[in-house]
């Protein structure tokens, strides 16, 4: 059995774990598929789930939250393997306490420590990670607290000669919004069996449907070529929903188009209540097309802000379409942008109706050839309903950007 | 050995686990620690998993992503059981596709066998769950798709008599912005040594300092007494900077505090981009106090919008200490509201200068007493320079809210 264990040794026990998530992407990059993660947040199981990884694994990466020789002990014991003093770590220890004008503890000499035959890996500036050689696999003991690229450099041609005795992996994920997952799933299996050398699978991400593309080759030319092979049909089956590949998220798609376009937008936010400001400015130099964005929770921000006429709102009620176009079309106008976005509706707990449930959220698209209103039904809780109702209008301004006739063509 | 295991079977190898850590949440609530949370998103390896996962554990919990009878068929083998067709199932099977018109294909009716002995555990409308007895634990199969709340509520009984054989847990995390770290260990330790029935962690939780006791009892109540003995120990150590407990995030204390001294708030955001807005509506019920909020990326909006003066912008800079005053006054008074709440930065990559590198960040709160801007420099990625913006915007917040003097009296 070959293949890669992530363990995060960790003191909090309900955390979402972004750092083995974030080491699954780098490895996955590199054609290492990581088998298992694993969360140890108790102390007393470290040694366990050191043993428990060390079975038949390739490669065992641990990332340490807390400073302290937890797993050089856990991992010495498990080899049979001697701790002794490293001279390199004890200056590096001393050097950092000096910087913070501290003497040393005698207890952190311990910091210091490594199991016999350990290889030590510094990187400039950052706390230093360890590399143990067991019989059956590559130990990296990683600190969570510096990013793990650049001691991974370091790793490299060792990892792959050792995890890719059995062959290469590629992976890419197609991403996708407004499908059913089962009809996906269904047509997908219909187009793509009898494949052994690629692992297609379906799954939901927060509303959007994700497609993973796993190829094994003998090479890693080889894996990429089955995966080239493959996404044009996956591309076909997704269609219009198909939004873009691997780490590029929804915003940064649409920040794109509207570079390329030339185009600038401003966005008016009733139940979301910035989150669709907050997705788009996550894009480095979304300055360049992105002038504001009003939160309008009241009725009063609503008449002042954007100048929804005080009838419309009375008539229609402020979770509705005319009042998502006016919120649209009054952005667009006040900000003088090519664009405007609009979003209202009921996040709930509270303010639903049998007429508007809690869940339903008014979209508007205002261009200058006009404006465009659709109507949704989200489930879930409040957070969840405001996350559907910001991916939605992105994915509905994604779609107008798309269209043949560019929205009121290039601004100067 | 005891303790509970969760284990989540996913096609996604990379993802951000939510699910285990809200049940790890529900469990630890009753007392039940979490030991271990492990992904497994390969399917060849599953049984490996359970088998580890059962090694000694009281309690198994496994989330299962995709429907199927991977667990069940896995669970079976280990433990020399049959899998056997459940009439329930079957029957819950034919009316979910009867439901939605379809006639059920022969393939499907592999989603109703379960390992012999197995209990099927049913809740009105969502999709069922197992719970499967193995000599030394218990092991019960949820599906991800729906809320585990509902089926844990049924198993209560049983978790509680098998899991606690040898006692009870009970913790509390404290949390608070603004500390150093180690000086918060340092100072616990010295204060807190010496009680084996408490365990106490510090770690880092996104810009925080979050604290976690765990306190351990032959009882219940016993576990609380040692954590409520603990508690204002801690709540001393930490001073000003404690905000809150367990699941009451900073923008609920907030929030409280507003609603309590009947406050209304409008916020004005340049580097946060509406994030700030994002974190305050995600509290229910926050459009009582939440006027609204205002994305001022260009300078033209912060103008139009705030009335900045522009010899203000061009003598100081958009990121600068008056002109976050200026914002949030501007804010404060075009709402209407008892206080303004002001954040302007450099998110980055780009735009960073010698006097104001990437990172650099003034907030500023307004209230009928005047206002005062703050300067900071955060470190990290454009998106968690954004999230310490937002985090100190609203702590800064919190402060001026539980000063002796309130800002500004009550609001009719």
């Amino acid at each position: 059995m070959t293949g890669v264990e992530l363990l995060l040794l960790t003191p909090d026990p309900d955390r979402e774990d972004a750092g083995t998530a974030a080491l699954a992407r780098l490895l996955a990059a590199r054609g290492l598929a990581v088998a298992v993660r694993r969360l140890v947040p108790e102390e007393a199981e470290v040694e366990r789930a050191l043993r428990q990884a060390l079975e038949g694994r390739a490669l065992v990466v641990v990332l340490e939250e807390a400073a302290g020789p937890l797993a050089r002990r856990g991992l010495a014991r498990l080899l049979g393997a001697r701790l002794v003093l490293n001279a390199r770590l004890l200056e590096a220890l001393a050097a950092a306490f000096q910087a913070r004008g501290q003497a040393m503890p005698r207890e952190a000499e311990g910091l210091a420590l490594v199991p016999q035959g350990a290889t030590v890996l510094t990187t400039p500036g950052g706390p230093p990670g360890l590399l143990v050689e067991a019989p059956s696999a590559l130990v990296a003991l990683l600190p969570a607290a510096a990013p793990p690229g650049p001691i991974l450099e370091q790793l490299w041609p060792l990892l792959e000669a050792r995890a890719r005795r059995e062959g290469v992996t590629a992976q890419r994920t197609l991403k996708a919004i407004g499908l059913d997952l089962a009809e996906v799933e269904a047509r997908l299996t219909s187009r793509l069996a009898g494949r052994p050398d690629l692992v297609v699978r379906c799954f939901p991400h927060h509303g959007e449907v994700w497609v993973r593309l796993v190829a094994h080759g003998a090479t890693a030319a080889g894996a990429e070529a089955t995966l080239a092979r493959a996404e044009p049909v996956i591309a076909e089956v997704l269609g219009e929903a198909y939004y873009g590949r691997d780490e590029e998220p929804l915003e940064a798609v649409v920040g794109r188009l509207l570079r390329e376009r030339r185009l600038t937008l401003a966005v008016a936010e009733s139940c979301t209540g910035g989150l669709l400001g907050h997705r788009l400015t996550e894009v480095p130099g979304s300055s360049a097309y992105f002038e504001r964005g009003l939160v309008v929770y009241s009725n009063e921000a609503k008449q002042a802000l954007l100048g929804v006429p005080a009838t419309l709102l009375a008539a229609h009620g402020a979770v509705s379409g005319p009042v998502a176009e006016a919120m649209a079309r009054g952005v667009r106008e006040r900000a003088g942008t090519d664009l405007g976005l609009a979003v209202t509706g009921i996040a709930g707990p509270e303010g639903g109706s049998p007429a508007k449930p809690v869940g339903t959220v008014f979209i508007a698209v205002a261009s200058p050839d006009g404006v465009e209103a659709r109507r949704f039904r989200f489930g879930g809780t409040r957070s969840e309903i405001k996350a559907l109702s910001a991916l939605w209008a992105l994915e509905l301004l994604r779609r107008r950007l798309l269209r043949r006739d560019p929205p009121g063509g290039v601004s100067a």
